[in-house]
């Protein structure tokens, strides 16, 4: 397909390029001069609340975790782990700036650092796990253009949301983070569901015991920095670890046990266990250091693992082929499930304190659900919209025959 | 062979289930609430002691260290890196039970930690290192169900002999871990003991370059993870760091030149590099921080690879035939060895401090070398017993015929 | 070729253990006790000063970032990262001991850690990035005698010239630091210019997609622990982390921009995305923390990547069949060109703040020139000699047909 190809070499670059260049006019703009303006304050001088092991931390899990999460199919692990670079290395740029923006625009000039902020550069790390998300529901299956474009939207959709869910719905910055994976795995979907379907039988869209071995790789990496993770959005950073660490080890334990028990001969599916193990961390995200008892933290971890291995049957079997959606790295089960598990979780631990006398408020709770159904309308509805902008003739995308494939991209 | 698919099928995951349900009534009878109970601070509370990035080490050592560390062969990487994931996550909630439960037998309810103390979850996940090395040594050998038995005895033992050489031995707690090299290998050795030997031309017990380079990866995870290790369980612990470092390097120097002098036309052998380069770590590992002057510290080294070398050799050849013992990974002499001379090097460097008028008595050399053999007899003796066990039919044992190939156990 | 094997197998072990021999004596004579002898404060109770994250930081950029980054080639990722990690254990004592050794002769005998000064052990563990850049451009081309001598010879160098750059040329220990990757490049590639050349249709001298797989691994390490390494040689830390981010991340973004462009049907070419993505780390390296508006650190990225590829293709076209040099993994232009423009940017960086009134006068700028000019030319005589030395018969250099394979040094 030479035009194709004449087409695709005449346009990424230099939409690569063109962006770059507005964020540079941008972060100029914004970011004049560190002796003269204040708004550059929040990007170097927020002391007290960066930590530079925070960011390291978010970072291995951006680069190696989701990078080689995503390796798992046969003919695509250049692009999987080559793309996530650039998407980060973009993305984080866009995210820098568009928090800033909206600063801005609130008048806001001089944001003054309070209980629950995060320094710019973390908060935009830590919303770089949604984009990366969303990018595996369709994984394989967009262009770069394509996937730019994606970014973009996505990453302004996140803050003008995080920004409503702060300003009108009493939500703590940390808590608004802890949506990302709410909100990565639905756009994705809503995304992946405006593209064709690849055909059944194609053997490009699967995994060899390599690819498996190096996704298994990327898995690990997520499982081990999860606890880290999870304390940085956390007040109460040591009880998170420890209610994170537990969470993650039933998990992982369940997800072995589910895997035997549903697939044929009792035999273990890696896929599974790529999923579920992490499904525990996903869903205490949101309360890890509210919790008071290990067992309760173990209870999420063990129904975490278990609607995400019962939903991918479910899902894969029922749910997809009837909406026509293709998660081709499932993170439908792997991040959506167990988060939307996590934020009821958080709801009934408010109702039961509140039951119990503690100081907290009805009004509370409906602003809590709120908050989660504002985010979960936003993400479905951007994603479609997404959806149908990324099918545009103008982006070239790519037809089914040729998904799931390195060398479209690569020499 | 169909009938033990299905009996395999029917058992495991029950097993773990059953195991995951009795952990979780556990945690909820020893922890039930923070505001109400004291057991639970050794949990939660202990921030004095409790250091993240600790914990965050011990992770990346067992996770990926020992994970990668074990695939070496070619055929059970899937089972190295998937079964070390399940052992971590079941073992370590044992452990941390275990750990509790002996406390609350022995009527100490509230242990204030002192000096020498770690916190819970740190000594829990440094107790697994000894679980992780007695897995490499009948690696490919035994089946989940198998494995799990394996952990959960033990995990028992191994707290059990630590908690005598605590109140009979006046060993401090961060001396009692320094065993778990001594302690995993030789259990570890006395169960493969019980198991036959896989026939001498199988090719499934052999790694490729590929398999090699993997673990080589793990190797390297473990050397540069060995300082933080051993700092962890020093007090003095810059000291103990530098001297962890130079002890490493000249393992890692000696372990080159005798693989260069041991074998034909003075190629080096991968499976040399692998052992000797990590066995200084072990050996430093009792006296990191007492050290003073860092060419002990060289020397150690220096010895420490040496005994790996000579004696792989040495047990590849004489001894191992004599006892029919096979050792998968070679963990006696990686890990076994290095221990001993470690825990001799810290007896001898007491003598010296007597000789030398420092206030060190008789009676502490004595209790040392006493916790030193009662360790390793405790080791051998309860290895013998679990090699023992696992050999019950009930347990399905693999033909010798069926070692080292994941696909018993992996779709 | 059994002669080359047998003369081999009778040199490098008995080479490797001399000289750890020496090593052992030198450190025994320097560090004899800590309680009798000063200079041993050097080396473990500089406390203050010394932090174990930096180490472990710059450890993990040493054997995963560069032992994984020089495995591209097919047939060498044995050597690759097994030699790396001998040069490393090697390397880091023979540059402990030359760091004190001069200390010593200079009489200094206690040094006092002032402003700018760093412990010994990370000292020399910055250092060695110097001589693992070196090594890398005549990989696959060098036995490991030649590279023992090599590694001793360039530490020695560096040292001398670091040494006479802070006494003659008033440079702070942390500013002459920053000096390892041009050092490393430009000695590395006059070593590489004493070799003859591989024959151009070689197909050892290529890479396949899994070694380009592992090799993109390697880069990933680097990229992410980069900000973390530049912020150990500055003092505001903050700020040279977000700064070098912010670099990096321009960087890869522009790596895929250009290599778009500048290959044949706008794929992307893997190499590219290797060396270009870590071009604006190491430029922003001199003036990570003086850079006072982000912006700036941006455009330093966006240049920096533009010089490593502009220059990898008019190198490798034009330069290097003049000069004969092959430049085996394109230190040239990944660490060297992006480290002159970083250099030349600190001191546009001093005129801009002198001619803005700053208290900075004409003579640091015209030192600062000199300590550039005077390390590059250090760099390529002490280069230029060493690759004459190397291929004295003494050390058996490999014949040009056997460039490039494992199997000469692996069973």
């Amino acid at each position: 397909m030479p035009a194709l190809y004449r087409s695709f070499r005449s346009s990424v670059p230099w939409l690569i390029l063109s962006l770059e260049a507005v964020f540079m006019a941008l972060f100029y703009l914004l970011f004049p001069d560190s002796q003269k303006r204040g708004l550059l304050e929040s990007l170097y001088c927020s002391s007290a609340l960066f930590c530079h092991t925070d960011l390291q931390d978010v970072s291995h899990m951006l680069i190696f975790g989701f990078g080689f999460f995503l390796t798992f199919l046969k003919r695509y692990s250049f692009s999987s782990t080559g793309f996530n670079l650039l998407i980060i290395a973009l993305g984080i740029q866009c995210s820098i700036l568009v928090e800033n923006v909206l600063v801005f625009l609130t008048e806001r000039i001089i944001p003054i650092p309070g209980e629950g902020e995060l320094s710019s550069m973390v908060e935009a790390a830590v919303s770089m796990i949604a984009v990366v998300i969303s990018i595996g529901a369709v994984l394989g299956k967009i262009n770069p253009m394509q996937s730019i474009v994606m970014i973009v939207v996505e990453i302004i959709v996140f803050y003008v949301s995080t920004w409503i869910n702060r300003q009108f719905l009493e939500v703590q910055q940390r808590m608004c983070m802890m949506h990302v994976h709410l909100f990565g795995a639905y756009f994705g979907l809503a995304v992946s569901s405006r593209f064709s379907e690849p055909s059944p039988n194609s053997e490009k869209n699967a995994s060899t015991p390599k690819s498996d071995l190096l996704s298994m790789l990327g898995t690990l990496f997520l499982w081990v920095f999860w606890p880290s993770f999870n304390s940085i959005l956390a007040f109460e950073k040591e009880k998170a670890i420890i209610n994170t660490c537990l969470a993650l080890a039933v998990s992982a334990v369940t997800a072995f046990t589910l895997s035997g028990l549903t697939t044929k001969d009792g035999k273990f599916r890696m896929a599974h266990i790529h999923s579920a193990a992490l499904a525990g961390g996903v869903t205490i995200g949101y309360a890890a250091d509210s919790i008071m008892s290990p067992w309760i933290a173990m209870i999420l971890g063990l129904l975490a693992s278990v609607i995400s291995i019962v939903g991918s049957f479910c899902l894969q079997n029922c749910l997809n082929p009837t909406l026509k959606i293709h998660d081709a790295s499932g993170v439908h089960f792997t991040f959506g499930l167990p988060a939307v598990l996590g934020a009821l979780t958080q709801v009934v631990f408010l109702v039961i304190d509140i039951q119990a006398g503690l100081p907290s408020s009805d009004y509370v709770v409906i602003l809590r659900i709120g908050a989660f159904c504002f985010t979960v309308s936003v993400a479905l509805i951007a994603g479609f919209l997404t959806g149908f902008i990324l099918n545009f003739r103008l982006l070239k995308p790519i037809p089914a025959s040729k998904y799931f494939e390195d060398q479209n991209y690569w020499e």
